[in-house]
Order: C-alpha cells, then sequence, then structure tokens
C-alpha cells in the first residue's frame, strides 16, 4: 500500500540543499526536504558561555523557530508570548547536541558557533531537516575559520544527518514522515547518525502507544538506510570542502 | 556624485516581488529590494479583538521580526529576550495602522487579518518594504476572500506603498535609503502613500540632527516619486487582481 | 464654528510650566496644558549606556508612563502587566530622540540624562506637552552641571517644543487638540521643532484615513505658529537660564 | 534633645490634605507629610475579582508605586523591570487590607473600589500617609456612590488613619520618622487604627535589634497619639462627609 | 572493576517507594533509590486543557522541579528566574507521555491527573526514579477514582518503569547511573518500558560521543532488566491495586 | 470549650524536629508542627549580594515556596506562573529579616547564608513554623563554618522562634492557629522572639476586623508562652551547639 504522497515505506522526499543561501552569516543553507523549507544559519561569536571559559575549548549552540505561518494554522509567536516552549527547547537543545558529537571543539579555540534554525514552511520533520541542513551551515562557517586561522586540523570529524521513522498502522514501519502522517503515527523516532554509521542520539516515544524490541531494530535500519542517503545530498552540497571531513 | 552603490539620488534598487511564496497562508509575498528580503503573510482569523466584537466591522494587525542573522551581526531573538523591544513595536503598529488606511474593514465583516513581515535579510528600509509586501499579501488574502464569500465590494480602495527617503551630506536628498546610507544620514523619513497619492503616513527624523521647511519640501517629491514606481511593481505583481482596487 | 472647549483654530489651551517642582531631582517641570498635568523630571546619571562608553559623549533617554487613574477609565499599571505597551514605548523613544536634537552630546561628557514625564492628568496632547516640559527639566539639570563643572559651553544648541496638529472634519485643521478632538480627529499629527523654525521630528498619520500635500501644509504652518508660543512661555519659566540657550 | 528637623518625638510633621485633586476619578486627594507628597485615588468598578461573585459583597484594594525619581536616587521603574518588588507588594497589601476593615462591603454591593497611592515626592512614612490620604479618597468615592444610588447606610463604619512609630538609639521612641531617621532607627513599627482607638495593624520589626514589652508600649501610646491628630486632619478635609461616617 | 558505589554492572541502587506519604492528595509516592529521594503526587482535576474538551477522554501532565539544596551546589528557583529551564520542561513532558501510554484515558472521562515530582535530594537518575513513582502516585489516585466511581473498568493498561543505562570507559554497560557516573558517561541512555517488556521512549544521547548498534543492544537488555524488577518493587508498594493493572 | 483538634487555648500542635534530613546543604531541618511539614536548609555561598560588598559583614536571605499538592487543592506552581506572589515575597522577607536579628554578620564575614523553607505539607502556620526551623538549620550550618574557620565566637547571639496567635469568636485568645482555625480567626498575629523574651517581629491584622489594646495584651502573653517552648525544642534538637548560643 502507497503512502499518502505516493512514497514507498523506505523512501525519503526529494531534499534540496542550497548553500550560502543568505550574505551576512558565516555559514548557511536552505533547505527543501518535500514540503518542509528551512533556513540554518552558523554564526561565529569570539567569546564563549560562562561554563567553557578558560578551557581552550569552544561551543556549539542552536535555536530553533518557526515563522507563524509556517504551519496550517497560524502560530503565535514565541516573541508575542513572551516565553519559549517545551517542544521548542527540546528541539534547540536536541540540535546543539548532536552536532557538538562530530566536532573537535577544541580545534575550534574558545569561540561559540550558534546555529539558527528557522523554519519557513512546515510539513513534518522539521527538527530532523534541519540537523542535516544546519550540519551544512556548520560546515561552510567552520571551513571559513579553517581557511582564515590556518588551523592544522578541519574541525568536523565526520558526516552527521537525522531523519525521523515511525510506525503507522497501514504502513507498518516508514521513513522520513511528512506533517499528515506524523499526526497519525502510533510510535514516533528521530534517529541522528554519522558517516560511519553510529547513534548520537535515538528518540522514540510512543505517543499513546507502544513498540516491541523487533518494531525497534525494523525503524533503527529503515534509519540508517535513509541518513546514507541524506549523507550523500550533504556531500554534493558541500563540494571540495566535504574531503576535509573526518581527515 | 554617485552613490555608494552607483544609484542615483532619485533611483530605488532593483525591487521583485514574488507572490504566493508560501502554501499554507491564504496571501504571501516574498520582496526583494536590492539585498532586502522579506518575507510577509496575511492569515485570516475568524475573530476580532475584544474592541472591535459586534461592530460589524474586520480589523488588521501586523507582526515583525527579523531572523537572528538577517543582520551583519546576529541579533539576540525576541522570543529568547522575552519581551519585544520599542523598535519592533513602532514598526509592527506602523503596518497594521498604514493598511488598515486603504481597506473598508466593514465590507470584510468580523474577521482580523493578521500580517506577518519576517526579515530574511536585512540591508536597510526594512519597515517601508514590508508595508508595499504586505500590501501584496493582503491583497491576495482578500481576494480569496472576496471570491470565496461572492462580496459584492472588493474591499481594498486604493493601492498603499512606502518608501524611505532621508538626508546625506554629501549627497543631499536621496531615495530608498540601503543599510550603510541609513547609518549616516541626517535626516531619515519613512513615507506611506496611497495610489491617489495621498499621505497615509509620514514620520521624519532628525537624529542628532533637523531638517528646513524646503528639506521636507523635498524628500516628500522624492518619496512620491518612488512610491509611484513601487505601485507599479505591486500592480504587475498581482495581475488580474489589480483591477479590482478602488473599484 | 467654535471648538468644544470655546478655541479658535489656531489656539492653544493655557499652558502654565512650575520650575523646580520636586526637591530631588536635578531639573524637575509641572506643565499645566489645559486638563493634561505632567511631571517631568531630569536625573544625571554618571554612566552612559554600552553603545557610548569611550566615546566621550554623553546620552539623554526618557521613560514615560500614566498614573492609572490619569485618564477617564483607570488604566491598568504597565508595572503589574509586567510589560509596556507599544504606544508608550513609541512616546518614550520619541522623547528622548528630540531632545538629543538640541543637545550637544559632547559638551556633556560620559554622562546619562534621565528624563521622566509622569502623565498625572491626560486630556490630549501628552506626548507633545512631554517633550515641551521635559526641555524645560533638562535645560535647569544641564545648567545645574554647568555651573557645578563650570563648562565653557551650554549644552543646549536650541530651543525645543512640540505641538499635536489636526484635522476634524467639521473644523478643518486644528491646534494642539485636548483629548475629545483627538478621538475623532480624521488625521493627527505631532511636530517637533526648535527655536529657529527647524523640523526635528514629524509624525503624520491618518488612522483609517488619509492627507493630501495641501493639507499637510497647512498643518505644518498651525504647528509653527503654536511652537513659537511654547517657546516663548518656556523662555520666561526658565528665566536667566534661557540666554545661555544656543550661546 | 531635639530630632534633626527640630521636632519633639511625639510631634507629627505638618500634614495637609487637598481633596478632589484629580478630575477623572471618583475620589482623590494629596497628602503632603513634611516633605512625603502622595496622590492617592480611588476608582469604582463594577465588577468585583473572582473569588468574591456572587456573594452580593464589595472588594478593595489597593497598588502602590513611587515616581523614578521620588527619592534621592533615580529607581528604576518597576514597569521597565517587568515585575513588581516584594516591599511594593507589602505595602499595596497592607493599604487594601487596613482600609477593608472600616467599610461594610454588603453595603458596597458587586463593586471593587481601586486605591492607587502614588508617590510623588518621598521623605519616610510613604505606607502610612498613603493609607491615611487614601482614606480620604475612599470616603469621597464612596459619598459619590452613597448620593448616587441613595444607599441606607453609610458603608464606612470609622475613621482609619496610620503612623509610623520607632525607636533611635539618641531619642528613644519617636513617632513620624522621616527618611532621615527612618534609616538609622533600631526599630521601626507601622499602626493602623480607627477612631474608636482599636488597633487594625500593627507591625514592628527590629531589623538586626529587638525590642521590650515596655518599649512596645510606649511605641503604642506615641502612635495612638498621631492618629488621633490626623484623623481630625481627616475631618476637615472631609467636611460634611465627616458626619456621615460610623452611622 | 567494581563501580563507586561497590555495584555491579547490572545491579540496581536499593529502592524503598513509601505510599501515601502525604495526606491532601489523590494519590502520592515518596521514593528514595539510593540518595535520590523524589515526593510524587497524583491530584485530580475534574476538568480537562482545551484541547481534549468534548472527546469524552482524560489527560495527564506533569510537572517536575527540584528543590534548591536538592544538589550539592544550591540551584536557583525557577520561580525566581521567572522562566523554567529547558531541562525541566523536557523531563516534564517526558514523564507525562510516558505515563499516558498505559492509561486508557477514554475510562477516565473529561478529568486530568496532575502529576508533580519534586526532587528533594538529587542524585542521579532523578527523571527515570520520577516515572517510577509518579506510577505508583497515579494507581494510588486511579484507584480512588475507580472505587468511588464504580468505573466498569481500571483504567491502567499495563506497569510502567523507567531506569537510566550508560556507557563509561572503565565499565562498560552499567544499569542505573548515580550522579558521579553520570557527570563522566559517555552515552546515557533512558528507557522507559512496560510490564509486558514492550518500549514506551528510548532517549539515547552520546554527549560528545557517539555508540554502535552493538552498544546499543547492550543498553537495551541491561534496562530491561532493571525495569522488571523496579516494576515488582511496585508491585510490593501497591499491594491489592496492583491485581487490577491490566485487567 | 475545646479547640476543633481537642487542644486547649494555650497548647501547641505537637512539634518535632529532625535536624541534617538532607546530604547536600551545610545545615537541614525538617520540622513537624501538627499536619504542617517544612524543609528547612542553610547553604553557605562565598559571596554577598552587591549592598553588603567591601563592609566586611555578611547577610542572610531566605525563600520560601509551597510544593504545589501541599495543600488541600493544588496550587500552580511560581515557576509556572513566571512570578512570585505578594504572599511569597512576604513570608520570605519575613524570614530572613527575623534570622538576622540573632546574628553576628560582622563575624560571619562576606558570605551570604541562603535560608529555604520548602513546604512539603500544610496545615497552618507554616510562616512561623518555618522560622523555627530555619533557625535550627541556620545554627547547623554555621556550626560548621564556625568549626571550620575556627571563629573566636559563635556568631548567633540568641535563640529565636515564632508562632501565631489569634482570635476567634468561640474561643478568644489561642495558640498555635491551625489551617481550618486561620481561616475563621477575627484577628491573626505572627511574634517572632528571641530566647530572652524579645520581639523581633509582630504583625497583628484584623481582616475586616479590629482588636484592642487588652486583646493585645492577651495575645502577646499567649505568644510568649508557645515561644518558650519552641525554643526548648530546639535546644534539644541542636544538643551541644545550643550551648554556644548567645556566648
Amino acid at each position: 500500500m502507497t503512502r499518502i504522497d505516493g512514497r514507498k515505506e523506505n523512501e525519503l522526499r526529494p531534499v534540496h540543499i542550497v548553500t550560502n543561501y543568505l550574505k551576512h552569516p558565516e555559514g548557511s543553507a536552505l533547505i527543501e526536504q518535500g514540503d518542509t523549507k528551512i533556513i540554518c544559519t552558523a554564526s561565529i561569536d569570539d567569546r564563549v558561555p560562562p561554563f567553557m571559559r578558560n578551557t581552550g575549548k569552544g561551543w556549539i549552540t542552536a535555536e530553533y523557530a518557526m515563522l507563524p505561518r509556517a504551519t496550517e494554522q497560524r502560530n503565535i509567536r514565541e516573541s508575542a508570548k513572551g516565553k519559549i516552549s517545551g517542544r521548542t527547547m527540546e528541539i534547540q537543545r536536541l540540535i546543539g547536541r548532536a552536532l557538538r558529537a562530530v566536532v573537535d571543539l577544541s580545534v575550534i579555540g574558545e569561540k561559540t558557533i550558534w546555529i539558527d534554525c528557522d523554519v519557513i514552511q512546515a510539513d513534518g520533520g522539521t527538527r530532523t531537516a534541519s540537523i542535516t541542513a544546519a550540519y551544512v551551515a556548520l560546515a561552510l562557517a567552520l571551513n571559513k575559520l579553517y581557511e582564515e586561522n590556518k588551523m592544522e586540523k578541519f574541525p568536523l570529524t565526520d558526516f552527521l544527518a537525522a531523519t525521523s521513522v515511525g510506525i503507522m498502522e497501514e504502513h507498518g514501519t516508514i521513513l522520513d514522515l511528512n506533517y499528515s502522517e506524523d499526526s497519525q503515527a502510533d510510535v514516533d523516532m528521530n534517529v541522528v547518525m554519522t558517516g560511519s554509521d553510529r547513534f548520537v542520539e535515538i528518540q522514540g516515544t510512543g505517543e499513546e502507544s507502544t513498540f516491541s524490541h523487533e518494531q525497534l531494530l525494523e525503524l533503527l535500519e529503515l534509519a540508517k538506510g535513509g541518513i546514507q542517503q541524506l549523507i550523500q545530498i550533504q556531500r554534493e552540497a558541500l563540494g571540495p570542502i566535504a574531503e576535509k571531513i573526518g581527515q
């Protein structure tokens, strides 16, 4: 049985990444994954947060937001509400944590890289697409640092991408859920993996539902296939910079 | 003496407007005016604010924000600060007020149109370009209402666009300042006008400076010329919808 | 046709300014303009905001508030709401900007003058009356600095006052609107001018309305006449200090 | 040994009360007690807070604030800080509680009286002077209600005033402390009493100090004398309305 | 190699659960797991949040906090900071989501169960111990509802408990990390499982680290063993109520 | 006539104090007074607030909170509301002020002692029981400082405890009100006294009621008796440390 948009269970939506989409940031990428569109930027700041001072190491932190009309119904801006939702906080903590796993922070030195992921249009999978595109923006910004400072080592130790997988009653396990699938899925899992097939983060949730050990293994297998394809797309977007990663 | 980007004193930057840029909103427009890029959306909400209830009339309200890295230096998000700056409030009040001047609110009935202007990339003139593009998004959304509800009258009574003008020591009065010009100008003025050359809003400010009656008249003349060109661009972007305006 | 309070179109309400109304501030003034009563104070702080440090120049910043029962209906305090309204922010930014236009900030040195305008009773025109009275409080505080520090130059370069003008259907253009007139006016304009008839700020707005070039010129002419009278009243209130201004 | 301003230990500062100081509120009073100046207003609201609904009884609530430059050093506005200090909350809870003790809330019916006490100039004793003047503003507002609604009973059951008393090493127990005395006192006590010499509130505090039973009795005796004088001043300010109180 | 507190790799810390620890809540439990001590309560509220109205189903929501001195260093209270941290939000969302997976919300009807987890003393694993104890408090509260309303079905469909597992360089995979272990672990994973060995939530994170598929399988095996023991302890704490679960 | 829980008018509820209840804080105490249960901790911080810097003296500050389900009805957390209530602020200011009266702050040196009082279960008298138990936690923490720093003088100058007293129509004056009594009392008074029978704080309030001089004297007599008993219980809880107090 084909999915609502005609995809197979193990098929990603079409993915396009535009590098250097904006003129001001040190690195930026626009990702379109199906109807999900996100602008990710990486900004270099010559200070680190207090807990990193005098460690000789850098830091990477992320923020995530949606335009009010990225969604079917207009959302109230978090600036107007005066506070950030729990969902937003979870996502931005996840993005920062994931990226830090493939960066050698001691190579960067005491700098902070601010990652901003702003969802222009949302159709499911915004947190995983944010990670995939933020990785590209980060690589571009780090390459600038690397070139300008004539660093000895490129600070990225591996590739990194993310995908959602899930379980729907009528389809079983599926890859890269769009919004309509996500809102009906029994189990929703986000997986972040490196270019060498190692896990950085697994977040699997049965909302009013549960899943078995066998289902878990199937989900992880699907995720691995999707992430390998996404890393190939990142590689193409980055061109010669890709060669420096993990060296 | 030519301006920093080679323009003449009375020359606008190149302006492009993409209509229906996003899939969810009732109306949307992406404007590029030089390096300034803004996404404007118009969302229809079937409720009005408390002070408009039982008046039989609609309301138009606007919000404005910048992506953190729309600018040369990264800005802290207003959602992270937990409050909206005075500058943001001034701009969103201005946008809402300006648009309401050319809408027959009694034709709309008790609905609110939410205008969202999100600056993707900033290079001066973001508040005036927001008004110019928000007008287009609004026209698209109102056309949807007009068609769906088979209204007898199109709710827009006139065209509306905005521009900045200013005074710089080395150039005298100039039209459509970019960021570099704006930060050096002695006098900065924003003008909102209709398609029939009437003023909706004039905000002229000498920051640590003043200006004479003669200079004011020159500034207004420049603004009028720029706004007439902007309205021509709106007209082209809107196509057949443009014919309904002011009928 | 006479106005609701019997004035002519080009007539100000009676204006009284009491200097040094309070004992603690370096400068203070109580203004009564018709039934509008405002206490303005100027406080000298030996620090400047971060963006002015090491520039050798001073800064002037303003805050504006209303007592809860300054108005016909009681307002909720902004401290109780925990945030400042857009209207308040616009007004306090306007007051600070206007005053800075006639102060030689390099003469003051790295100090901040805090202007506080607290409306005790409101009957229209509170932002313009605030500017007129804040100018007097500022002159008193700067005179104290001038005398104590034996400055070579008096820091005020010119006089400065403000008025509202507007358009009402039954009266045409009118000067110095009271609350009742303001709430019915089609066009509302605030004008800030110097003692040498130069503009510092023009803010003209047609709320759900527009105005022509000819109407604009009439409004500016009325404003100029009113401001000249207000400056004469400031001159009398300041006595011998007035002689030092612009020297 | 005479006090810093020449008063005797049991002497109040000069007290003046101006009734109906403002035009909008239902009741208002300006009190000057030495150099302390406070504007108190009473506003009638035709709703009660949720916990009083359907009880048939009214409510009285108070807010208190200082102008930024009421004091020697400028205070940051609580609206700018976005929160109300503990000191302000304590004072406004005290004022409301004290006034409610002499009002027959069932006579008022389901209305709220909002008391606003805004300190224009502070020189000690602002919370007690607020109570004394708020009582007058309240009496004026309740008289308006009484007359308009032709109530059978006047809602005030007694007079009410407040004073501070304290202990200073060089003076022993003293009445009505000014700011300079207050900041040096070992013990500070605020007493609220009725016209029939009954206590409504006693708040005595030894800041880094303590006091004996004998000292307590002396303080209460001083307070009683001061409050009797303040009630006489209220009586004169209220004129014929005073006759209705407690009837 | 034994662990810092002498445990084996697959050994839980000693766990004690006191039921009905407080007198006011419908259900409450104090859990001590090693030096971690948490009070969990379940409160029944006869309303549901807006998004559940008219669905005929209930809702379960959780809040989590730490006493300021639950930890080695004193934490600033979130009430004093005026906002809730991202970590707190993540934890309370996790607790609520986990519990909802084993409750038949349609049996409860339109009621909300508020779960409060307050950490009295923290030594690692507070989020998983919160889930384990909150389940017990929830069972007690639901039993009260069940008995009082003579429900036909007990609303809990299965047991539910949670544990942390992790990877430390010197120990490999370990069960139930204390604070000292947690702060040195390369990989940290929280697992929530039911009494029938099904997953409800898996959150595995390599902070500046990654993990392989084989390590993941080992971690899950350890977690399963720990959770089975925790469920046995819950069973004993609940006594006869345990018999009703899943019937 | 006996009270609701069978006590005599001058009888305290049973009081138990557990010292060193938690492992992390420098001092801690759990107090149970009837059904009221509070955890108090004292934490030593090597900094003082700005206003105490370079004075050579220490500071003591207190925070107070309730678990959401400490009460019959669940309270919304103040962290979730984003602000602290007036009641909480009053209580924490009272606790800090009271304790400072019996500490020689110059002996401590420039350190802050943070007192945290967290109400686990509430049944009236939480602010006075907080003071009584916070005193014990403070003594434990100061003893640790005293021993570690080999201070010459023990910083506590006297014992300190607190109780509520009140007036109920059917009982007259009573000691140590539980929640049910407190909510019906006409007059409510909190008294803080030292071991040498001196007052530190008296806060007596007639909520919609008043009290005479004679009633005041009776209330103070009752309070004195209760406080002497509470100090005896503190003495036993502190054991040999009690001998150092006031030396």
